[in-house]
């Protein structure tokens, strides 16, 4: 049985400063809580998410099917992050469009949808944004601030902007900033969603119209580079749309180069048309952009020893062998630069072959590595 | 001094039957030579092009600034492959668009433009026909064939199509199939061209159009794969557009989703642009399917070792440590396969940063390895 649970949402009155130099004058964030705050307010754990995914962390809605949460594998009652012992909060971030404030809101200066003029928000704002929230749900101090891929830079940015309100973070399958050749797929994709003729500049809305073609060709790409190589091949391999499993040489060809002729093909298409139903096109321009952004070392110039260096948390880090999007040396980065800090660090590279998208599935040595690491911290809060 | 060089056409009146039970009625193939056919006729070496290349493989031609063949370093009077003593053929393949006839020359059939409706050609078709141009200018033997990539599975096919026919084969940073992944980039490319509105059902030539938004993205996404994530960061890693050398901080972010923020972008677009300016969106579609489709191992239930049997040539196999889009495993696969056979290879993996573009660049180990397999040809060609 999964959790029960329903969707929140905060409204702040007061403008938020950007990154930017802009600010948001004001905004909702959309939010979910499982589990009990304890009476010292100590055991509360942040959940940040990534690209393609909300507040909605664990559980189920009542009355809606296959509405769990997208973490709901390690968030739960008895599960890696027990909710038994932690109070966990998910949030939905700015720019969003599962719920916060996004451009598909009225812009409350104009009145009008903001589209494609709403800021360009950081992993430090959403952090920001964050803080906000806890701070009116009166937690000062968090047993863990947890997040996988562009959820681990908002844990390891909460160590930097807020280091005495983190007691551990759990950056899980992340990096201390893209690569040229992230940020190079992230232009691909948003360029593919610019240059469609339906994307109106960012004012979709007003034409009634929505850029699917730009928004399946960039959950495309996403796919490709979520999954690695070796289980693209395992699981599609060469396969023909109509392959009779064990039958390598499955049927003829088709011979067109616009029919489905391979089952990759038609997987790929499945998710871009599933994705381009439900997810706004200027909020996957922010968040790559935020993704983008994201180099902490930036401001020391390109010294992550030095960046790091205000953190004090203690870390859990998890990477995964054939995750090529964010590869473990990117995290062993970020565990060095810790280590140089004298900082407390736990990692794991975790031998599995699904790629980036490892840190969503049950990997049994990733869960029971979770569970012991939250098993400790709820130890520590019982001896205080 | 580059070599001076002209383009030829040669008509082929009579049909060509194609591996979709599609026969081209009769079709003109584009192509160069370079050096001279000795008495024996001997001496012959066929460079097969991969997807972004024709015939013009060396030289220059008159009065044509910036006109240097792509392989042009590789090729020439003294170069590896010298042309002082071998006579050197590049075809331009069926369906392309620089020459050999394709989707935007008429079907003699209806009078009409082929556009999409040129029919799908596979890598066999393009060696059949490339061996009815040999017929025509009198050559039996090859000295060798060669090529890289998408032109290396082409050398492949003629050791299995005309084995009698081949005496070497050198093949480049190639493979014996697609895998899943690879498919898969090539799959978006091709979404983005079709879905492009001005792609128009592959009949833009009437309209008057070009799907260029389409070519771009699916260029964009081709560079990326070209190269290896380490050269990406050496050669621009996340500096920004406007960086000045030495400063890692550089300027300000713009903190724009649209503009152009960090240098890989701008080459990206820059690459983008320039390639739809000039290359053919149904050749796209053809010679990304031609790529998926070449799998000589399905034919004989996915056993390798029994599709190589018939080759009777010896090769060379050249891979490269840092090209993800054919892999070193990818090539020792043709290797060990033909050694089960009990073939004559010589195989090389070159350390060499550059990703799969590395088989068109001057690394010297790769230049040296090509110069002395192609001066042994020479000596066993002046000793027959």
């Amino acid at each position: 049985m999964s959790l029960l649970v329903s969707s929140q949402s905060m409204f702040f009155a007061g403008p938020l400063p950007l990154s930017s130099g802009a600010t948001i004058s004001d905004y909702s964030l959309a939010y979910e809580t499982y589990g009990t705050l304890d009476a010292h307010r100590s055991n509360a754990v942040l959940v940040c998410h990534a690209l393609n995914a909300s507040h909605h962390v664990a559980g189920v809605y009542a009355d809606q099917e296959k509405s769990e949460g997208w973490w709901d594998n390690m968030i739960g009652p008895g599960k890696p992050v027990d909710t038994d012992r932690f109070f966990v909060i998910g949030i939905n971030n700015l720019g969003s469009c599962f719920g916060s404030t996004g451009p598909m809101h009225a812009n409350p200066a104009t009145g009008r949808i903001y589209g494609a003029d709403f800021p360009v928000v950081t992993v430090e704002d959403w952090v920001r944004a964050q803080a906000a929230l806890l701070d009116a749900l009166g937690i000062e101090t968090l047993a863990a601030v947890m997040g996988g891929s562009l959820g681990g830079m908002q844990a390891l940015s909460w160590t930097l902007q807020y280091p005495q309100r983190v007691r551990h973070a759990v950056v899980i399958a992340s990096a201390p900033s893209l690569t040229a050749q992230n940020i190079a797929f992230n232009e691909v994709a948003r360029r593919a969603i610019v240059t469609d003729p339906d994307f109106n500049g960012g004012n979709f809305y007003e034409h009634g119209v929505i850029p699917k073609r730009g928004l399946r060709i960039a959950r495309m790409i996403g796919h490709i580079t979520y999954q690695s190589d070796d289980l693209m091949n395992e699981k599609f391999g060469r396969a023909l749309r109509n392959a009779v499993e064990g039958d390598v040489a499955g049927t003829d060809f088709l011979y067109s180069t616009q029919e489905v002729e391979f089952q990759i093909e038609s997987y790929l298409r499945y998710n871009g048309d599933k994705f381009s139903e439900y997810f706004d096109a200027n909020t996957y321009l922010l968040i790559t952009r935020a993704l983008d952004y994201f180099d902490p070392a930036r401001a020391h110039g390109g010294d992550l020893r030095a960046a790091l260096a205000p953190a004090t948390a203690r870390f859990l880090i998890v990477s995964f062998s054939t995750d090529w999007r964010f590869a473990p040396a990117r995290s062993r980065e970020i565990v060095k630069a810790l280590l140089d800090n004298r900082r407390h660090v736990s990692y794991a590279e975790i031998d599995a072959p699904h790629g980036h998208d490892a840190f969503l599935l049950d990997d049994p040595r990733y869960m029971s590595l979770v569970r012991s690491y939250f098993e400790r911290i709820a130890k520590e809060g019982a001896t205080r």
